[in-house]
C-alpha cells in the first residue's frame, strides 16, 4: 500500500508541475436554474434583482480566482452567494416539501483529485454546499443524507440555522399552488409535471463551474429539490456524475428535471464524449441537452467549462439564469434565450 | 411535445423490431460481493453454502430468461434470492449501522428504456430491490430515501417486515468488532478502512446483470451498505451510473469500496469507453477495475454483460462471489482468484 501511495504522490507532483507550466487565465460560469422564464412575465424590478444576484455571485468567485485561489474554493463561495439569496431554489430560497419542510441537496467535486462530497435531504445547515465540502474534506465518505448529514456538518463547524430560516412566503405559496394542482389531477400519473409552467415552479438549482489559474477544474451544485416533493425524493444535483461532475478536462453543473439527468448520467456522459469520443465541449453538451434530454422527455440546462476555458451553457427551456466571467474581465449575464 | 412522443414511439418500435430480428441466446451474471476471500479462511460447509446460494440465484434468473422473460424481471428475481440469504450483505444478511439498525440501498435499471429506480436507507421492506423497481415503475422519480421510500414501497405493495427481520447474529457481532476497532483508532483518519481485512467486514453487495432473448439489458444491485455506517452514508449501489447502470450496449453491477466507485462514476465510465472509445467490454472494465480503481486507492469488482453476451467479472481483491449462466446451459460459479 505504501508503494501505491508513493506512486500516487509522484504522479500528483508530476501533474502538478505540468499544470503550473501551463498557467493561463481563469473562467467562472454559473447558473441559477432553467425553466419557462419569459420576458413578458418578468417585472423590471425582479429582472434587476436577478441580474444583481448573479453579478454578485460572479464577482465573489472572480476575486478568489484572481487572487490565485482554487477553482474548488471559488465555486463553493459563488454557490454560497446564490444560496443566501431568496431568489433561487437553494439555501434561503429553497422550495417546500409536501410536509411543509425544506430539504436541501448539494454536491461539490474537485476535478484535479476526483474528490467529491455530497449531501441529500439536510434541513439545518445554512449553506448546504459547505456541508458537501465538509463531507469531501473531512470524512471517508462521498455522500451523506438526512439527519446524519446535518449532524456531521454541524460537527464540522458548518453554520447551523433553525429550519425556519428557510421559510420564504413566495416558496410557501408555491407549495400551496402545487398541492392544489396535485389535488385536481385526474389520474395518478405524471400529468402535472408534463405542463412546463407547473414544472418550473417545482424545480430549480444553482451551480458554478470554474477553471483556475493552475488549470484545475471544479463544479458545485445546490438545490431545494422540487416543490411538494415526497418520499425522500433525491434529484440529480447531489448525484456525482449526473448533476455535478468535474475531472481534469471539464467541470459541469446541471439544472432541470432531475430524473432525466440521472437516467442520462448527464454530466459524466458529456465528459466521456469529450475524453473518449474526442468531441468538443460544445458538441457534447449540445447532444445531451438539446437532443438526448428532450428525446427522453425531460428538459433543463447546464453550465460547463473545460480546461482551456471553453464555455458551454445550453438549455432546452425558455430561459436559464446564467453568466460567466473571465480573468480578462469579460463578463456576461443572461436570462432569456 | 406530442410530436416528440410520436417520434420517440417510432424510434422505440424501430429499435424493438431490430432487437427482435436479432434474437439470440441469453446470459445472466451475478456477484455476491468482493473482498479478501481466502480459501484458507473458508470452511468446506461455508463454501458449499455460498456455492448453493449463488447456484439458486442463477437458476431463478435462468428460468425467467428461458421462458422469454425480460432481463429486467430476471435480474430483480435473481437479486431477491440473494437478498433472502443471510450469507450476503443485502436484505436478510445486511450489516448493521452504528446505531444498530439495518439501512438498505438498492437500484435497478432497464437498459432498453434507460428507466431506473433506486432507494437509499430503507428499513422495513423485505426485498429492497422490489422497492427500487416500484420507484422505477410506479413513480415519477428515480431515487427515494429514508422513511419516505419505505412508505412509498409499502403503498405499492412491496412486502413489509419488522426491522428485526434483518437481525443476524453474525452481522451484529461484526458491528461490535467494527466498533472496537474504531475505538482503538489512534487518529480520526481512514486508517481502519485501509486494512483490507477490516474493510471486507464492512462492505458487501449483491448484484445481477442480464441480456435477454430480445437483446435487452438490465442491471440490479442491493446492499446493506457498510458496517458501523454513520451520518446517513450512501454508497455507490443506489447511484445510477456508479454502482448500477444499463443501456442498450451493456449492463453493469458493482461491489466494493463504494466511495471510489462514485468518484469514478464506475459503471457509466465503462459503458462510455465502449460507446465512444470503441473499447471492448473486457478492456474497458479492466482499465477501470484493475488500473483506475487501485490507482485512486480503492478496491472491489463488478460483473457486466454486453448486448452480444460477452461477460466481464474483474476484481482487484482476493476474491469475489460470482457466476454466470447462458442459454446453452453453460454455467460457472467462482469465489477465489
Amino acid at each position: 500500500m505504501r508503494k501505491i501511495q508513493l506512486l500516487a504522490l509522484v504522479f500528483t507532483l508530476a501533474i502538478s508541475g505540468f499544470s503550473q507550466q501551463n498557467t493561463k487565465g481563469f473562467t467562472l460560469v454559473i447558473h441559477g436554474g432553467a425553466g419557462t422564464i419569459l420576458k413578458k412575465n418578468m417585472t423590471p424590478e425582479r429582472e434587476k434583482a436577478y441580474m444583481a444576484a448573479l453579478d454578485s455571485a460572479l464577482l465573489t468567485g472572480y476575486k478568489i480566482l484572481e487572487a490565485g485561489g482554487s477553482a474548488l474554493d471559488a465555486v463553493q463561495a459563488t454557490v454560497m452567494v446564490m444560496e443566501n439569496s431568496p431568489l433561487f431554489n437553494a439555501g434561503k430560497g429553497a422550495v417546500f416539501t409536501n410536509e411543509g419542510k425544506n430539504e436541501l441537496d448539494a454536491a461539490i467535486m474537485d476535478g484535479f483529485t476526483l474528490k467529491a462530497g455530497s449531501v441529500a435531504g439536510i434541513t439545518t445547515i445554512k449553506n448546504p454546499i459547505t456541508a458537501a465540502r465538509a463531507v469531501m474534506d473531512k470524512s471517508e465518505h462521498v455522500m451523506m443524507s438526512g439527519k446524519g448529514a446535518d449532524l456531521f456538518a454541524a460537527q464540522q463547524g458548518c453554520e447551523v440555522v433553525d429550519p425556519s430560516y428557510f421559510y420564504t412566503e413566495d416558496r410557501f405559496r408555491g407549495l400551496q399552488r402545487a398541492k392544489e394542482r396535485d389535488a385536481n389531477k385526474v389520474d395518478s400519473s405524471n400529468a402535472g409535471l408534463r405542463n412546463p409552467l407547473h414544472r418550473d415552479e417545482k424545480y430549480g438549482t444553482v451551480g458554478a463551474v470554474a477553471v483556475d489559474k493552475q488549470g484545475r477544474l471544479a463544479a458545485a451544485t445546490s438545490t431545494g429539490g422540487m416543490t411538494n416533493k415526497k418520499w425522500g425524493r433525491i434529484g440529480d444535483a447531489p448525484i456525482i456524475g449526473s448533476g455535478t461532475y468535474a475531472n481534469q478536462q471539464v467541470a459541469i453543473s446541471c439544472t432541470g428535471w432531475g430524473e432525466y439527468f440521472i437516467r442520462l448520467v448527464m454530466a459524466k456522459s458529456i465528459a466521456d464524449r469529450m475524453e473518449f469520443g474526442k468531441q468538443s465541449l460544445k458538441d457534447a453538451a449540445h447532444q445531451l441537452v438539446m437532443v438526448d434530454l428532450p428525446k427522453l422527455g425531460g428538459d433543463g440546462g447546464l453550465v460547463a467549462v473545460d480546461k482551456n476555458g471553453n464555455i458551454s451553457m445550453p438549455f432546452c427551456t425558455e430561459g436559464m439564469y446564467r453568466g460567466f466571467i473571465r480573468s480578462n474581465g469579460q463578463k456576461e449575464i443572461l436570462i432569456y434565450k
